[in-house]
């Protein structure tokens, strides 16, 4: 299962001893590989990530998170998952490895791709998505862009970490189904497509067994069904048992526990099979290869400049332009603009905890309006602490609100509400924030709104003070300076929604087991997660999933579906800027089941795709839906299972907005499972082979061959369908075994060797 | 286990061999147990239930549920637990016993105690109530009734039976404290109070395991922690594995499956115990001694007049007036009324399946109005079949309707579109009945709505059109004149709702797993059922649980609630009847617990008394609260916990209607679990033990005795408390394993033999 990499000067496992094999399967120190000076194995530096390098300044082998050397600070995954930009992500991954490998980094721990489950999740700043189709195809991008320079990646948390509270200990109580449908996909999708050097598996338990000790999600799943060929690596405190952490599957204990002595004498005394400690050390030393190269360069310097220049551009593509009434933005650049709120200041631009980064440069709006010329006045608002409102600071801002043209508010979470370490309780923002603006409001109608924060905030309570919101989430270090661009038309807002915007957090369909209790949380909603809840159960919302406005109109046109075998299609279609503005246009292709023997959400994206049109122009896109674009995860076939029939092909400019709705037809997969005394005498009447047996079994009554089933009997009628046909001695009595004989020999004879 | 009854002629089991002990453990027909001539052991018969005899005419062995002897239908559990009086219901089941006793039947298959779970279910017209104390302290008296006269009776089905589809074979999945808190309390409620002669199993599995073979069920938790002493018979055909039941603690298979020979052969080579297979035939002789009695009384012949007048009684407290704008209810003895609907001819009068019963009489609401004098004119408006509506009726019904001063309207569910054996999909009533209403409106404003149905429809589409809405649930063969005699004032209603009537089905939290899918149905929602989801999440509904209007006004005064122990209470109100019409107010406590470690809902019934009072006239009364009013199921402590803190104790007339809300400070059960190195930092420190230690921890590291814990070190802020304390390593390397144990070795210490 671990790679060889026959041409490497590094040694094999098999000339290590057993204590060096054991060597290897935890860290040196906390953020370091352990080395075997004597074979060559050096004992390189492993960090956070996520969305910029978070490397320890001074003593690199201690947990100091406040201490960090300057690295640019892209929009955390809240920002960038909105920009549906695959491309513009892998561009970051290429910045990120180059910061990397100036300073000496093997591995940047992330991409996240956690589903966001719940809105409240503490770490959802770090997450892509509530859709897996979504967070996947954005978050590979990074993964690919980072080992596209030599260094690796650690996709993370494996698997269903989807919230801070009791997560060391938690366990995540989730069907199959839920799990292959909603919490594995986006892993799947970028071990299959882009093989991340390192996956790092979560804290919490799984269905009762902690994901570093989970030899089914570690070993069955990641490796043997996925093709996975790197190593796998605990969060920071996740490995609570070496033994069995190793033997099911995980290559690396981080931090340390220093506790290599167990692994060898399990190996020693057959606790560990060799083939299984050589297979994870040997994983170890495939890393130490890989990352050689890029580990090699000596006195790299990145470009801090250009890597701004791209934070910046991530910024642009990530903000959210959620209502824009009256067409107030773009702003008029001769506008007397009032600028409210801290935030305008202070930014908050990342979220807090283990992915805290020092940036090279820090842009804030009111730098970027400054270095743009713009004449604004400025008052605080507010302050950042969990504190009373000050009058003083109210009266300022409603003065400048009164004098001015328009007012950009900047309103958000401070620090103290969203972090790593902590679930929110509330999707509120501060509620003198929100006093502020009523007061700004009633001085001035020219209200746009820009939110900072890491995960959705409730907006219904105030947005219509607002003419204009625009959710910039947390923008990295560069973002006052997009933000500036945004206001006054030099960028034209293209992000989308990868999260719903609920009405009220108690809509959340999780919130009924949210967060857990007594150690576990049950994940009752299944697959009716965000979207797939909202829109399938009819629930208004304030935004749905997918959603984002622009400067421009676009329109969609010449949208076609085409079968491209069995169960695959392709969907085409014209986009076309219809303004005088150039823009982007994301088209997001929604698959929507007809029939189906399970219960499925009423559409699921399966594809998208960001158009960069010019004003006027056109451009033609074609976005192929493959097999499991159709499929879900059947328990009983323990399997993907595509049902034959009809499925709507939905283009869309958000989960809520769909253009076009066209059907097609699929073969199906054809799987079925054979009958048996247990099958219902519906299934028998529905199965080709058990429906002519079934209807000779009532010939044959009625001839006197068989017994006779009773015919117009009310208890019969009510019971036979439903009834598995062993039981039909309950309608029959004795009679009812030799029914019973009857079609099972039947069957057998007619099936012989089929099943 | 099996009661003993030394007094009996009947054999021990000891006296038998073991054939005929085998023999015991199944039925000898469809509907009578399986006799042993030679030992004088009768084969009584038993049948359904639940609310009249169904006793099959002519060859009573066989399934024919369609050709049944006479019998009083009362109104099915839709009606009976509307009207919150036990008292009624104990009265309702001794004329059933009576009935039982003429017709020579031992065990009536009844109540059904079962849970409605979702509205949708085609089972809830058997059923009592949403709410678990509510259908256990009804349905008691059932039991109580039918078996003060000698009779026996079967609480079913045992348990978790939600649903009608696929139920012979679906595996129900539910956390223990769903199961504790919400599926098994009115089992355990009625077992423990009034010891039912006999149980009987569901169909369903139970976290997959067949209801017949669950011996964590049948055994572990209805006879060592309940101390059932009766006998357990499977549901017809739910018996799948007679050995592998048998040794779970199911006493009898029904129908038989003529497998006893199976039983023969485990018990002879050891996969059945002798123990075993003697305390179940010992229970078969039990129940036989128990209906002994009864089955000798000869030539007995109930007094169907009087059975009929307690149905009447019956049908009168099960209506729930749930509008009633303009007073038009009740309606002048003068008035000029135009009765409309099918109904009011054709009465639905009880559900389809098993439980359907050949009543003793029958009278429809014009039956009724006639034998009152009363001049109405009638059209049927539409017809009962699923068809489309016939423009004719629909003119005749506008016709009388504009010549009337009010209309009475007789809507509802048609027996095709609800019964045992499927499920609804919808809540709402035939279109075109409601095409009728909007019609008929609009040629008069007075319009009085009776429903009929089994379980809830959907109001918010019509009931605007209605002055009054009515739900009269099933009624029974008596429910005309009981109707007939509210519409006039001569019964005043007094049902209140067992089950929320829901704006839409779609706001029902089990909608996401509803019905299931593949053979199993995950109840996802938890202890969030009915009012538990809809008043916790502040869910709109369209009537909320425990609401139903008078004809009286009531005020409720001198609300005081004391403690009585250290974790029980005793609430105590003073009713009175405001009005000058006699009627009946039904009081409800909800118990509001505050702060908890689980999720709990925001209230919960845990008492009521319905308080008849003529004008004028005030009552007090008195509820006390036993300690399970307060507490919740624990997983951890796998029992039920009381937490010490503060409880609201609400005083109402429906869970949204609060009259008055007092709070108390309860002890707690006092239940903790022992620290070890799985708890966390913060478990750590609350406890009372640890709490000091870790307090001296920080202490001894500054002094340097042991290694300090770093301070103010973000990394430690956010990970600390949270972290199990097997894990202090991560943060503090090697010194965090000493901390570990230092920590863990003081509390050996000062808990020396306390845990």
């Amino acid at each position: 299962m671990s790679e060889q990499t026959s041409s490497s000067t590094y040694p094999s496992v098999n000339d290590l001893s057993l204590e060096e094999k054991a060597s290897l399967t935890s860290g040196g120190d906390a953020w370091h590989l352990q080395p075997i000076e004597e074979r060559g194995i050096p004992g390189y530096m492993i960090t956070d990530g996520p969305h910029g390098l978070r490397k320890t300044a001074g003593d690199t082998g201690a947990i100091d998170l406040e201490h960090t050397v300057p690295a640019t600070c892209f929009p955390p995954a809240a920002g960038m998952s909105s920009t549906w930009n695959p491309e513009l992500v892998e561009e970051v991954g290429q910045a990120m490895a180059e910061e990397c490998i100036q300073e000496k980094v093997a591995v940047i721990l992330g991409p996240g791709v956690n589903i966001k489950r719940n809105p409240l999740g503490g770490r959802c700043f770090e997450y892509w998505s509530e859709d897996p189709y979504l967070a996947g195809h954005e978050a590979v991008g990074i993964v690919k862009g980072v080992q596209s320079k030599g260094v690796g990646t650690s996709l993370k948390h494996f698997a269903v970490n989807n919230q801070e509270t009791d997560r060391l200990r938690i366990d995540a109580r989730v069907s199959q189904r839920a799990l292959r449908e909603i919490y594995l996909p986006a892993f799947e999708h970028i071990v299959k497509t882009a093989q991340p050097w390192t996956v790092m598996c979560a804290y919490n338990r799984i269905n009762g067994v902690y994901a570093a000790q989970n030899r089914w999600l570690l070993t069955d799943v990641l490796r043997k069904e996925w093709g996975f060929k790197g190593i796998v690596m605990s969060d920071w405190g996740a490995d609570h048992d070496r033994v069995a952490s190793l033997n099911a599957g995980l290559n690396l204990e981080m931090p340390p526990s220093f506790t290599d002595d167990q692994i060898v004498s399990a190996a020693r005394d057959g606790r560990i099979s060799p083939k299984q400690l050589d297979d994870m050390a040997q994983g170890m030393i495939g890393l130490v290869n890989k990352t050689r190269q890029a580990m090699s360069v000596e006195d790299y310097r990145f470009d801090a400049q250009v890597h701004d220049d791209i934070a910046r551009r991530a910024a642009a593509e990530s903000m959210v332009l959620l209502k824009n009434d009256e067409h107030i933005l773009p702003l008029s650049k001769n506008a007397r603009v009032a600028v409210i709120g801290e935030f305008a200041r202070t930014p908050r631009y990342q979220g807090g905890g283990s992915s805290h980064i020092t940036p090279t440069q820090l842009t804030s709006l009111l730098d970027a309006l400054q270095q743009r010329g713009i004449e604004y006045d400025f008052a605080p608002g507010f302050t950042l602490e969990d504190g009373e409102q000050e009058q003083s600071l109210v009266d300022e801002a409603v003065n400048i609100a009164s004098k001015a043209d328009a007012v950009v508010m900047c309103l958000g979470l401070p620090e103290y509400a969203e972090s790593e370490g902590f679930d929110r309780t509330s999707l509120d923002i501060p509620a003198k924030q929100l006093e502020l603006l009523s007061k700004v409001r009633e001085s001035n109608a020219n209200v746009v709104v820009l939110l900072s924060n890491g995960s959705v905030v409730s907006l219904t309570p105030w947005q219509d003070q607002a003419k204009a919101v625009v959710e910039t989430w947390l923008l990295g270090q560069s973002g006052g300076g997009a933000i500036a661009d945004m206001l006054f038309g030099d960028v034209n807002p293209s992000g989308k929604l990868s999260q719903t915007i609920p009405l009220n957090i108690l809509d959340d369909p999780s919130m009924l087991n949210w967060p857990g209790e007594e150690g576990h949380v049950d994940y009752g909603e299944g697959v009716f997660v965000g979207y797939r809840y909202y829109d399938t159960y009819a629930k208004e919302v304030a935004y749905p999933f997918g959603f984002g406005l622009s400067y421009s109109d676009f329109s969609i046109d010449n949208v076609s579906v085409e079968r491209t075998g069995a169960n695959t299609a392709c969907v085409r279609a014209t986009v076309t800027n219809v303004s005088q503005t150039a823009g982007a246009q994301t088209v997001q292709i929604y698959v929507a089941p007809g029939r189906s023997e399970v219960a499925r959400p009423v559409h699921e994206l399966k594809g998208f795709a960001k158009v960069f049109l010019e004003a006027g122009e056109s451009k033609e896109i074609s976005i192929d839906l493959d097999e499991r674009a159709f499929a879900y995860w059947s328990e009983r076939f323990n399997d993907w299972h595509i049902e034959a029939g009809t499925y709507g092909i939905e283009v869309a400019t958000s989960s809520r907005d769909i253009v076009e709705r066209l059907d097609i037809e699929l073969e199906g997969d054809g799987k079925s499972l054979p009958l048996n005394e247990w099958s219902n005498m519906s299934e028998w009447r529905k199965d080709p082979v058990g429906g002519p047996i079934v209807k000779r079994m009532f010939e044959e009554g009625r001839d006197g061959r068989i017994p006779a089933l009773p015919e117009n009997n009310l208890g019969a009628e009510l019971f036979l369908d439903a009834m598995p046909i062993n039981s039909m001695s309950v309608l029959l009595g004795k009679d009812g075994k030799v029914l019973t004989q009857f079609l099972l020999d039947e069957y057998a004879k007619e099936t012989d060797g089929l099943h």
